[in-house]
């Protein structure tokens, strides 16, 4: 089997990679290392089973011939913009790289004919309504660019599902967490840490609290839900047991990297950043119907994701 | 007050401009007369209310020099594909015409500091799934491409107006019939009938049940939710009590135009086309709460819909 990964050599798409491969299957990993990084996959450069190819999905026509030189049998479409805070400054940021990905990467899938499309949604798109978030759940009203693109989307997903008889697999990803992260709440601690041990800056009040997931326990629920469901549009949130608060997870950090006195300096308010959604919850019963639960509750997963982000060289940090 | 109506020359749009000078705003209607068409707007040409500009909305810099001119209080965008079958041939259409135009006005709003969006969505992003569709319906699951980019729309234009302020009125349009029509159920049948008039060929079984709404009735409840909803982000459907079947409509235009033995030719299937969603119902509660119901019902709308495209002059009728 031939799998195509679009943001390949991205945070979580490497990863997904790395179990493709593990699992046997052929993989070609396309990114335009934006935000995806080639130390990703150096690991894999002399594995025959697995190729990189360094594009922006949103050249049609080159990844036409791509579709065209490969025949994939599925492909799993992760390229995105990953780093939501961007929109501030930005509105065209989430438009070009998480919504015209999509639609130029469904539109190949079209012509030429391919047939399973996995996509790598968001619990973005549900905005800031109250209530356990499940699949059927509505309205949906994103506050953020990124949640925007994310729903336009999963529109044009189950559009080209009707229209195209392209067999779809929705998964809403929670926040996610792990080695080879390039932002996110647990990377901007350690970072900030490494330069400053003595104060911590923590964006809002601290009392966000929210589901996190370690990468590859998505990894393994997204190739559970592929392998498993069987409806022409599926659709799953990808839950974890439990939500942690911000605060807790700052307090992890400085344990974990074993510092004391640290001060934490919130800059206030209940959300991070505007587009920010500081709490919420996912109802995870649809998938944990189907088979799969999280082995590690969202306190856990946190305590690994920091453990293996301090295990990767410090170079990795970035500015 | 000064108005801004984009899509300002075509079927809905039209009706909306000469609303509104009635009421006695300044209007400025915006359109690339793809589908929009002068001739709709011809007996306002003297009128120094009213000022017309060709142009596309997808051209920022171009809309963005309009609103820095005119300092617009109100922007109602009704701008967008209405030829929803087109998509069987053109993915792009949809995509260029319905959402783009949309993140192209929202770009606009941000940039020139407007406050007031009023957006034309549609019952096309309830897709396909059963129930009473009420405004926080789950799951959004369009089947059409328009449906797909009428989401993706309202997902920018929530977005837009947490992240910058924006207060905005989806209204979501059910079937909207009348004169000024370039095509839909009725404008479709009178053309065939014209051309021949012992057979009509009907699209699907002829089974299909939708609540048909007359334009200056939905134009009615657009300023009305604009006028009397006052949350930061407003959603409506826009409703009519009943539904009538396809099969019925052809029998309404057949005895309006005094014809007999008129034969019906279905082309099969339960739906019109590929996109179709052959049977819907709103829960109209909200806006009846509101205070706003539609005078007349779906089969009423239906019949002065046929009055009136029949009144217009045949040359209207277009191949």
């Amino acid at each position: 089997m031939n799998v195509l990964v679009t943001g390949g050599a991205g945070f979580i798409g490497s990863h997904l990679v790395d179990t493709l491969v593990d699992k046997g299957y052929r993989v070609v990993a396309v990114d335009n290392l934006v935000l995806g990084r080639k130390e990703n996959l150096a690991h894999l450069s002399e594995n025959t089973q697995f190729r990189f190819v360094e594009m922006d999905v949103r050249n049609l026509q080159g990844l036409f011939n791509l579709f065209r030189e490969e025949s994939f049998d599925v492909v799993f479409h992760l390229a995105a913009n990953s780093d939501v805070q961007q929109e501030a400054i930005d509105t065209e940021r989430d438009l070009e790289l998480t919504f015209l990905t999509t639609y130029s990467v469904l539109e190949c899938m079209r012509l030429s004919g391919n047939r399973q499309f996995v996509f790598a949604s968001s619990s973005a798109i549900y905005g800031e309504t109250e209530g356990l978030l499940d699949e059927d759940f509505g309205p949906l009203r994103p506050i953020s660019l990124y949640g925007a693109a994310k729903l336009a989307a999963e529109g044009y997903t189950t559009a080209f599902a009707h229209n195209f008889g392209i067999k779809v697999w929705i998964c809403r990803f929670p926040n996610v967490l792990g080695e080879r992260a390039t932002h996110g709440v647990v990377f901007d601690f350690i970072n900030r840490l490494r330069k400053n041990q003595k104060e911590l800056k923590i964006l809002g009040n601290g009392e966000q609290r929210k589901p996190y997931l370690y990468v590859r326990d998505l990894v393994d629920a997204l190739l559970f839900i592929w392998e498993t469901a069987k409806e022409p549009v599926n659709c799953y949130n990808i839950g974890v047991e439990g939500v942690t608060e911000v605060t807790k997870i700052a307090q992890m950090v400085v344990e974990e990297m074993g510092l004391s006195n640290v001060c934490f300096r919130y800059s206030g308010g209940d959300r991070g950043w505007v587009g920010d959604v500081p709490r919420f919850a996912y109802d995870t019963s649809k998938l944990s119907g189907l088979g799969w639960k999280a082995p590690r509750s969202s306190e856990e997963s946190v305590r690994i994701a920091i453990k293996r982000i301090l295990a990767e060289s410090p170079k990795r940090i970035i500015q």
